[in-house]
Formats: structure tokens, sequence, C-alpha cells
């Protein structure tokens, strides 16, 4: 029970027989001879509410916010195994007609109309319970994280750098001088983990300037970074992200069995990630599809036949793809020496889409400066970062997980901007 | 114990006996005649080394990244019981000769060699025991705001409006369109509250482009925000933002002993937080302190002295300061129709400063419009926020606490710089 008295509709099973107060929406009203029913909805789910007598035929749009007063009352007629008598009903504040329905089951409407509507496609159920399970996928992930002794850190996103060089990035003027919002918290990360925190984590807003509009692009998104020192090779990075992975998709079984359900969603079970050289990728890619790939790289052709290809061999919807060659990858990157022109990367794939970038960063001063100069990038601006490497910075490395990617391959959307409340594209700064 | 059976500095006791190996810095040398000490430290903490036979001696520099391999021994010399006497030390990462020396208990440099410097400062015990401090605060105040049904949510920091009309905005292109840095996800939250979410909270940076230079103004900052629907009124509100508060101190009293400890910070007990309406400020300040204040707000100094008659009179480091006059507040804010012209909003103030604005926002469209109106804004340029305001939303107010302004105030830092990772000023854009 909440202040005021407030009972949830989660919780009038444990009120039969008394008079409670409800708060919440008008889900959908269905009128009989005598009698109507008013399926009313809050944060915690629906409960049917019974209108006799005066109340019976009342007229009420649908989505109005409303207060009940009533019996809570057992039934066999319902799943939850209650509904509500009313004794009193009163309209907090009315709905006007909505531009589309939203108590149906898939909303009645295109990708474009949904998004410029989003306060009204919100109060679907499904549309709902993919930012329940977002939520619920972050809260996991920053539990396994203090579990594992990282520490939440906060860093800016106005910067005078880009973490890559300067491509794609939003400029602005910051009081006379030219700054730019963040692609990544790539080089605070792990100047964090050499001022002795070890393992911080970060859950941001990042920004890409990228041209773009595909059905995976955002050019503002959450980014779930994390960073560890002392490593003993980046191995041990992908491991993190494997248990943190199998860990989140736990936490949502025990914990979004209802929002799931509303998605038909079935959670799979994860297991170790079967890791597959690029070199392999690029094999497999030839012998099994007679594909092509591009240098260095898989494309998105590429990323959904080695996906399809995994999951059949390994029954694993998740596959790190390892060991990029230096050219496409960010000057950061540890170079492996046993396998020169190689680094010690990999992508993280999950059903068919890169989620993850990852890998061992460089913690030497002199690679570090060597490897800027070869990006073409000039050392001088990036001074206090190669400072860092001058004061006992461990081996380290790291991640980061694109949390609207990662919800919308899991939950099966087919666009991620059905995965951000309020998505940002090249076209859409509105809502 | 972890992956390459790494043993932390603060579970070096429970292997007394045994040949562990530690990873970590060089904290501080000492040599005596045939034997040194290395004084390790890793993220749980600080570990005295021993070195005998040949290691006595050994040059290395302070800050160093280390492996040791040594014997756990009782030891009634430490105050944790246990030393290691070292069978085999190699260094991972040298460290140059540091700027200032970090070992000592305050930092021997001003605040802006501080910052220049940030990556070494940040391996001062104070000053990472402040954003180790700062991380647990996070985490408690999502904790809370979980158990109280509150759902995470992320919302954009490019938009298309100021939230409060436009001023101390930075401004970007965006593919050719004006865009702006949310000044705060006001208009966000409460749009999703609105949608059915009912209660939600958000951890994000905020952007202001103020010019003022001040021990308490940062341009960017985190913002811990939160948002509830059906309440019965804003007291509502203040309650839930004084008890998350009690629950967060309570947390820091728990699980950040060591941190509070070097930094010399007893934590307050808190109980219910006094309110006092504006205009009873304003009384007091006169008839206390002989002190006038501006029309409708408190000045620096009277934060100050109200918050030392408050500590003085109520034992409170907290208090709320409520209705304040419909012109000094945003067009948002629900006006108190009982007290025509006053509004149903507060301010918290914390040891002398504000670290909160909230209250009750109109959720009535034709008041809105009006309100929109009055201030001079112009109700089309924020016709998707308004649109909200036709499909039944409930009674609803927040409220936001600047994190790194709460941070400084409990641990007694001067300027709320310290309290930022990477502070953002007028003057401070790197690192």
């Amino acid at each position: 029970m909440e202040k005021g008295n407030r009972v949830l509709a989660f919780e009038c099973g444990n009120y039969i027989g008394q008079t409670i107060i409800l708060k919440g929406w008008v889900h959908r009203v269905r009128h009989l001879k005598s009698v109507s029913f008013i399926i009313l909805k809050d944060r915690t789910g629906y409960i049917q509410c019974v209108l006799e007598n005066q109340f019976a035929g009342m007229k009420i749009e649908n989505e109005s916010a409303i207060v009940i007063k009533g019996i809570a009352a057992a039934t066999g007629q319902q799943q939850n195994g209650v509904e509500i008598i009313v004794e009193d009903i009163s309209i907090l504040s009315k709905s006007e007609t909505l531009p589309f329905e939203v108590n149906k089951k898939e909303l009645d409407a295109n990708l474009d109309l949904i998004l410029n509507h989003r306060l009204i496609s919100m109060r679907n159920e499904r549309t709902q319970a993919i930012f329940k399970i977002q939520s619920a996928i972050t809260g996991a992930f920053q539990e396994f994280m203090r579990r594992n002794g990282f520490m939440q850190m906060f860093t800016p996103k106005l910067v005078a750098q880009g973490a890559e060089g300067g491509a794609n990035v939003f400029k602005l003027d910051y009081f006379g001088k030219e700054a730019f919002l963040a692609q990544s918290p790539q080089l605070y990360k792990q100047m964090m983990v050499a001022a002795g925190y070890e393992r911080v984590y970060e859950i941001a807003p990042v920004f890409r300037a990228e041209q773009h509009n595909s059905s995976r692009h955002l050019n503002e998104y959450t980014s779930l970074d994390a960073e560890m020192g002392f490593i003993e090779g980046f191995e041990e990075i992908m491991e993190m992200e494997n248990e943190a992975l199998v860990h989140i998709f736990q936490y949502l079984k025990e914990t979004c069995g209802n929002e799931l359900a509303a998605l038909e969603c079935e959670v799979p079970d994860l297991g170790e990630f079967p890791r597959i050289t690029l070199e392999q990728a690029h094999e497999i890619l030839q012998e099994s599809f007679g594909k092509s790939s591009p240098e260095g790289d898989l494309d998105g052709e590429g990323e959904l036949l080695i996906c399809k290809y995994v999951q059949e061999t390994y029954e694993s919807p998740f596959v790190f793809i390892t060991h990029y060659p230096v050219e496409t990858r960010p000057m950061y990157t540890m170079p492996d020496l046993e396998q020169p022109g190689k680094t010690k990367s990999f992508d993280l794939l999950f059903r068919g889409t890169e989620i993850t970038s990852g890998g061992q960063r460089i913690h030497e001063y002199e690679l570090l400066e060597k490897s800027l100069e070869e990006k073409g990038l000039n050392p001088l601006e990036f001074e206090s970062y190669l400072n860092t490497f001058k004061y006992g910075a461990p081996p380290h490395g790291g991640f980061a997980i694109g949390l609207e990617r990662l919800t919308a391959k899991l939950l099966g959307l087919n666009n991620v901007r059905e995965a951000s409340a309020f998505p940002r594209d090249c076209d859409r700064l509105v809502p």
C-alpha cells in the first residue's frame, strides 16, 4: 500500500473483502446491459473494476486518469482471482480521443507515427514492457559490476577531443572554444583505471554524428561501459562481459516475467560464448556461404551469416569475433605481438548484430605515442590522456555494450529506434 | 581471489602462511639498513610488503604498477594484522617522478594544478575516497528508487528546445537543424510519468551554459532526477526525497567506513527535514540576522544563514524552503490556488547550499498553456510536451539532486569541482 492508502493493481488480491483505493488509467471499457467493466492499469499491472447501479453505462474515455474506491472481491473469472466492485469513481484527468488505439496488442501505426506520438504509443503494454526490461537490464548490469568491484564513474560529455580522432563528432561552441560531444568515455575510463580505481563502469549517453539512417544506428545512445586493470590477457575481458550477460539474462528471467510474456520473448539460456578469430570468420563465410568480406572487418550480411552459423553449430546467440587487424581498430588498441598486424581486440555479435567492441588497450607510453602517429593523429592533442601512461598504468582493457541494440536484439524488435524512448536520428530531434 | 589467483589487499588476512600474488601500485617505499618496505595499494586498500635479502634496497618509483609474490605473515605491527614477505617482485609499468606527491594526506598543490593533473591527483587516498563515496551515493539512490517502484529511464540530451525556454543552453548544429544540450530531463520525465510509467528516475549529465565561475557551479554536472505520478500533494515529493537521503546516508555509513575515515567525515543522522516557507525564511533572515533578501528567492548568504538557523534550532543539516512565487519558478510549476501567487514548489538546502529544486507540476493542458504564455514562451514550440496533457496526465511532481553538490557538501569540500572527476567550467574543458 502506498501513501494515501492507495493499493496497487498487483496487490489487490491481498485485500479481499476490504474497501480499497486504486489509481490508474482506463485501459478498456466494456458496457453490458446493466453493468460496465473498466480495466484499470497502473505501473504494476491490470485489474478489472465492475460498475453496477448508478455507475453502469458511465461514459469515460480510454486512457483517462482515474481514482476508484471499491471492494476487492474474489472471482474465478479473472486470472489474478480478484476484481473490484466500484463504490466511487472520479476522473483525475480526462483523455481526449487518441490518434490511434493503444490497448491492442500491436499498435496499428507505422514507426514514424509511433515515434511522433511517443507519449501515446508508450501507453501500449508491449511498448511499456520494452522500457521496463531495459531498466532491468541496466539494473542487473550495475549489480553485476558492483559485485565484481567496479566503481560507477561519471565522465564529461563535453570534451576537447574526439576519442578516435575527430570523425563523426558533434561540434559546439564552448565559451569561445571548440568543443565536441563525447563519442565514448573511452579515454576517461582508461584514465580512471590507471589512476587507481582499477575497475570502473559508466552508463551514459554517447553521441555519434553519423549520417546513416539505418535500422541499427542511433545518433545518441546509451553505452554500458566497463574497463578493468591488471588483466593477464584480453580473454579476461571477454570472460567478464560473458558473465555480465549471463547475469543480466538470468535476472530478466527472474524479474520480468510479465513483460517478457507481453512481448512473447523467450530469454535464451547462455553458456560460454564461442570465440572465433576474424580470419576464421572470413573463412567460414567463404566456405559455408560463398561470401567474401571487406578487408579487416565483417559487413552487415557477414555478421548475420556468422551468427546463423554459430547458432547452428554451437547453439549460442552470441559470438566473439577476435583479432581484428591494426588498421581497422582505434589507436588505443593493443597489438598482438605474437600475430603481427593483429590486435587483442574483439567484437561481440548477438543475433546478427554487433553490440560490443572491446579489447586490451595500450598501456605503454612509447607504444601509444607511436600508435597515435601511425593513425595520423597528433600526440600533442592527446597530451593529458597520453601523460596517464607515464605514471604506472597497468595492463588493462574493457568493453562497451550498446543498450538499445542489446534490448532490440533480445526482444526481437526490427528497429533499434523501438528500444529508445526518444530516439535521435538524422531526421528526428523531437519529441 | 580474482582470476589469475590474484589476492586483493583487503583479503590478505585470509591467506596467512600461504604464498600469494598481489597486484597494485607502490604507495610508499621505506629503506632501512637491510630491509625495505613497500606499501602496496590496490582498489581495496593498502598492504605492507617486506623486502629482505636480494630485494632489500630495491630502487622503485612511487606509483609504479607492480606484481608481488610473497608469503602472507601475521604481524602485530600492522593494523590489519598481516604483511607480505616478498619472494618475487616485478614491475608492470614504471612511473616517472610525479609532479607532486600523492601519498600525503593533503595534496600540496592548488586546485588548478590538482585539476590539470587530474590523473595524478586522483591517486591520492582522500581524492579516491571522494569518488568511491560518490559511486556509493548513486548506488544507494538507485536501490532506493527501485525499491519504491521507480523505473530507470534514459532520455535524450540532444533536444530541440530548452526545458525552461532557451536561456543558458549550449547550442549546436544537428544535421542542419538547431539543437540544444538538455538542461534537465524535466519535460521527458513528466512525459514518461504521464505515459503510464508513473514513477521514473534518471541519473545523467545535464548542461548549463552559465557564465559564472563560482565554487558551487559546474557547466556540466550529474543530476539525480525523479518524478512520480498520482500524488495527493507536493508534500509527498518532499517525503520521498527525505526518505531517499536518509537511505543514502545510512548506506554510506554501512559501506564506506574507510573512505569516510580518510576524509574525516562524519555522516549526520537524519530525521524529518524541517519545512519552512520562503516567506518565513525571509522573516527569519530579517529578524534573526537583520538581512533583507531578493524578491521571491534566497541569495547565497541567505541560504547559509537559514541553514545555520535551522541547524541550531532543529539540529537538521537539511531544510526544505517551500512556496516560491510564480515569478521565480519555471513554467511547469503548479500554482497553489489557496495562496495566490505562490507555487507548490520547494528547494532543498544542505549545509548552506541549494542541492535540489522540486515541486508539483501542472498536469492540466489549459493551465499549462496559459503558464507558458505568461512566461513569454510560445506553446507551439512545446507542442509534443504540451500534448502529453491532453491524454489523462495524473497529478505529479518530482525533484532533482545535484550529485556533485551533495557530495561536496557531505564531505566538506570547499569547491564543487573537487567532487567532479573531470569538472567543466567556463575555462576548463581539459582533461
